[in-house]
């Protein structure tokens, strides 16, 4: 029993000075949900955490560059990239979107208050040392390819990664 | 000390020992939350982690059978049920709807790359052992009955048992 | 190494008799998503769980007074504020909304099967201490002031003040 209480002490030991752990699932493409994403991750990073984001679904298009307009290898992909532009300078609202008119307005008020854009966010995020993980699926599904995204993303990650990482992370969030 | 020192210690034990647990709150009937959902479930099952996934509110209709139209009590209840079909046969996009021209879209492109039906992943699940609990509130609310549901299903549950599963479990999500 | 055993003896035991924390990042506006929310706050809470709510972008309208029209500093917030009623009486659905007859419809299925409403809610969570915390950036960005909110709320809050509480957090969960 002692070695075992000695090995416990000393596993009691290193989770008490490791850093906590966030990781959240991107699932969403829309400016007021990239927001809260971004805003969270480089909050925690900067506090001390490690953070990794899973970008999923429509989540991914969040990493896509802003001068890529066209992605996909077939024309179902092709479709899907041009009713859903991608790239943080492009994100529409999940409501009150009203042709563009909407994340506008929302973009000058963030402005006018100091709250940084996306774009900005994305490149604090990897300042900080956040994972900022593409899924391996949606990026097949989608037909979307490493040259699609901003530069310097570490590897491409699966479901089962992600979820061992959520399984030792003190917080996990599905944004 | 010693004592309460052993008994931390046999609690720490089994605690290394246990499988990690994940709940899912699965609020959203759409396609592309339901496979997130059943991606995320079926594959922490897989890895050897007890996985329960509580569908509440329209999340709930990814449990209907797939050939029941009509379901509900009353008329405000079946009419729900026309305008919000259930069955996982049958989910439309959060977005990208297009009158289930983009379902039947993504469902083709996820055939091409792949990617289990939500039909294919809830069987998987149960397979798997993961619970499926439908939410007893709203089965009140939207008046569906147990029959409704696809079979094998455990007992329903309330939010109490929801929150204490949670309480217990090592990932949390609400998808 | 007696010491420092000692020590994590007395955390654990601590940790074993505090009570379990839950906290909910209230991102969504809708009745849909509201009566999730404060339905797992209260039911945590009058469980015993320590529960804070973090209401956040469209969700902080929920804590909106209900007589509280028209809101904001300049035109382009007071656009916002007509466009996106605030107040847990004015609350629409995410989906089926209708031009409001969807939540009409929802709130008549909830009281004939006793499910609170969310004005109820909030206050059954004020009554059973759940700590209802309003975001400070969205407040900035829409131009609402404390006294745009029902009474008796605490101290405004920020995201590094949400995170620091995630990360002690037995259950955290983004809505």
């Amino acid at each position: 029993m002692a070695v075992t209480s000695e090995k416990l002490d000393q596993k009691a030991l290193d989770a008490e000075f490791a850093p906590k752990k966030m990781t959240i699932v991107a699932w969403s493409g829309t400016l007021d949900k990239a927001w809260p994403t971004l805003i969270l991750a480089t909050t925690a990073a900067a506090s001390g955490m490690d953070v990794a984001v899973f970008f999923t679904f429509w989540g991914l298009r969040i990493l896509q560059k802003n001068d890529k307009r066209l992605t996909g290898r077939n024309w179902k992909q092709r479709m899907l990239s041009i009713f859903n532009r991608g790239g943080s300078d492009h994100l529409g609202l999940s409501k009150l979107n009203m042709s563009g008119m909407g994340p506008m307005m929302m973009r000058q008020l963030a402005r006018e208050h100091k709250v940084a854009e996306p774009t900005e966010l994305l490149q604090m995020a990897q300042e900080l040392g956040v994972k900022l993980w593409p899924c391996q699926m949606t990026m097949d599904l989608m037909g979307l390819r490493r040259e699609d995204f901003i530069d310097g993303l570490p590897d491409v990650v699966g479901a089962a990664t992600a979820i061992q990482r959520m399984s030792e992370s003190d917080v996990n969030l599905f944004i």
